[in-house]
């Protein structure tokens, strides 16, 4: 695979400086790239690093249109390497066609140019879009619904009735259509509150590894359009994730809790269950958020407050030994001072 | 699948108020039943819902008895709620038999009714009781034993010897059996403790999806009867969880650590290895607990203390800016009082 | 499988002391030996249990040379254990051959006595050498390549083109290659950085169950020779695990942060992104890590600190409520002598 520099300033719309007939094989860091390979500078950190880099060529940002080698500049380094990285990515492979040691159950209905590998089982009743990749080891339930180019890694298990909409992208090891946790202590042990419900999954979803995507008591957990969600992350039944969220690995979001648009929870923070964080909210990593939270703000800490404010309680945290002793040497001053008073004023 | 109400009210030992020939197809959350559908009220802030919900009738405590809409009396409406939702649940799509598409080792014992569907992975010896159902993808290992009417959803793994007791559920992506993580470090790296022990599951558990049980160092790690765990929960070697009990997601237990009888550790909860947790303890969303805890209590934080403590000093914590900005203007009062006081007092 | 009192000895290089011809059929704790077992005392509070033992013999330090019973006395009675534990621990069983119930691509090379179990799928490509056991359920994707003597535990996923060294152990639900985490937030939605790099796992690497090891968006992802992980770690595109680092369970660590040799994260542990913990770091369990760690240095605390100072801070933290009680006790005493005295100067 070989793009010349010309034609990825061109796919780029960016500024070509530089000989437009240089070959590019391939995209690499910039302390990495062989003279085979453009390379690109996001950030100031790494600008440093240009003049010892054996890259071919640069994709850089107007700042450093003066670079004396090869040059792509564009508004948006960083968008632009996503892009040239695509370009020169391995197609992923698929197996061709539907696998003789695939389980395919009855009415199963199927679009075109869908992919089962081996090892896999699919449910009775369900559909699959038009260009669907099942990996294998993949279980796809009864009456799984999924939509056209969506792409499921080996090793997950989607349950019964559950949706994944259109180019979504589903890790190894998800599971989706759990049981959700519910159940009513009784005296005798803990009864279970049947899990009616299922999980839908909007368009241009990606899914991490290993995460657990529970069904709804009743109704549905709906993951909406364009989430991305990190690793080993847990949503929890009825759980609705707002469209264009980012949620970090190792989150976990408990039963009915509502998350905006383009929320953000960094990782290994906790929400509890049965409150709103609004569009925008934001959550520093290891947070935990116990309240519903109006749109825009930025959250820190366990319990989690607004940002300026853990950062100030932090900032002072440190300070809670010195603060400590202070306060015993004032009490002593105070009550020397007390004491002299009471002296003078003693005939 | 339809239940008239007098039958739902017979089922669940409640009050009828209303046509006991009403045909009820389903239950809803209160804003979303339609008029086929039995909705149930078990928290004050639904109650105020129920004039515009469509629902055919209402499940409902003493309290909201005056209600002018069909309904059934109970003393308990959430676990009048679980009875009513498991009446109307899909039954558990089993597969008939034994799948021609999975391998059975030598010496396996298959009690009556025993599902096992395709790809999955029966190792020598094993025996399952009857009615168990193993869903595809589910590894079972050499000499596990499973008890009568559990339930191993797809794409699980129980590791060799372990043993899962009679009525139990466990969901996908989950391991049982794993190494417990025992090394001595040396100089040369460390030196692997094996794993000899098993895992022992009692009767009537629940384990999540993508959840990890270690296998004991030497003997087992046992999770007792009726105990409920929630999703990416992690056990590790010789831990000792006590009957009905319930963990809930994203909680790590290290090694050897025994929790009593109807413990509560909540979402991200971390307990250290080698303590106890006494009966009925319960420990707060993502808490560290560090020490043995007497029974009855409630921990929160990390390292974790009594809850009313924690409370307090968490109460506290905001004021800790202001409170050392007062001590810093109290330091000035008092030294001013201090000089002032000295130059009285000369001559 | 039984030994002498004798061979065990000698294996261990120890002290005897009692018939070497005593036959020992198996090793448990001090509590559940019986008197066909040997047991060992590594803690004091292990050692007062040693009258009521039933066990055969003990392996013990010369701390306790004077207990009344069989002994081999050691230097280091844990490492004795492993060694010991591993004579008596069954051979894990491997599948004979290669399964006509397992899936092969084109172009695999496979060593001498390879394992491949039923319900396989080896991609095209992948190399494994001598003695590698793969286990039921594994996805082993294109182009892989694993070395001698590694086992991998059922239902493992490893991504195309990723690596694992010689004498690995991979635990069940392991994820090995999913893609990094890696976008660029666009008003349109978020655009996926394609992840065109690998993993890389050393020689004598043990990764627990479920656990997600990110592939590379450009390079490798690299876990360094003799490192453990414990279940449910999630490992972020381009960390690097420094040699025989330990990681214990549910430890997160961003991408491209580097953990050097000897590093150990406790518990739940976070790492935040793009920064270098150096040489033997510990960090204590639940910390959150934010910064660049110099070698040598103990954290805790979320943002962790040195953990001399976080205990310092700790130990102040409960004194808050009383802190706070006396400042304003403090304040009105001031308010108090300041009134005085300004009584007193006036006429």
């Amino acid at each position: 695979m070989k793009h010349t520099l010309g034609e990825l300033a061109a796919l780029l719309g960016g500024e070509l400086q530089g000989p437009a007939d240089l070959y590019i094989e391939g995209i690499a860091p910039i302390d990495q790239a062989t003279p085979r390979e453009i390379t690109f500078i996001t950030q100031r950190r790494f600008a440093r690093l240009a003049d010892q880099s054996r890259a071919a060529a640069f994709i850089v940002s107007q700042e450093y249109a003066r670079l004396a080698r090869p040059l792509i500049i564009v508004a948006h380094p960083y968008l632009a390497y996503a892009r040239v990285a695509a370009l020169f990515a391995p197609p992923v492979r698929r197996w061709s066609g539907i696998s003789d040691l695939a389980y395919l159950g009855p009415d199963v209905a199927l679009g075109q140019e869908v992919s089962i590998a081996p090892l896999v089982f699919i449910g009775a009743g369900v559909r699959l879009g038009d260009r669907v990749t099942i990996m294998p080891g993949c279980v796809i339930n009864d009456e799984v619904r999924i939509g056209a180019d969506t792409l499921i890694y080996p090793n997950v298990t989607i349950g019964e009735r559950c949706t994944v909409g259109e180019r979504c992208i589903i890790h190894s090891g998800t599971v989706i259509g759990s049981d959700g946790f519910g159940f009513v202590p009784q005296d005798t042990g803990h009864v279970k509150i049947p899990q009616l419900g299922t999980v839908v999954i909007e368009d241009d979803v990606e899914i991490g590894a290993n995460c657990t995507i529970d069904r709804g008591a009743l109704g549905a957990t709906r993951v909406g359009r364009g989430v991305k969600t990190d690793n080993l992350v847990h949503l929890a039944h009825n759980v609705e994730v707002g469209e264009y969220s980012v949620i970090v690995a190792q989150v976990g979001v408990s039963g009915s809790t509502k998350l905006g648009k383009k929320v953000t929870l960094a990782g290994q923070v906790g929400v509890t269950g049965h409150i709103e964080l609004g569009d925008g909210v934001q959550v520093t990593a290891q947070s935990g958020v116990y309240h519903s939270v109006l749109p825009g703000q930025t959250l820190s800490g366990s319990p989690a407050r607004p940002h300026w404010e853990w950062l100030k309680i932090m900032g002072h945290l440190p300070k809670l030994p010195d603060l400590y002793k202070r306060l015993k040497q004032l009490e002593q001053k105070v009550s020397e001072l007390s004491a002299r008073l009471k002296q003078e004023n003693e005939p």
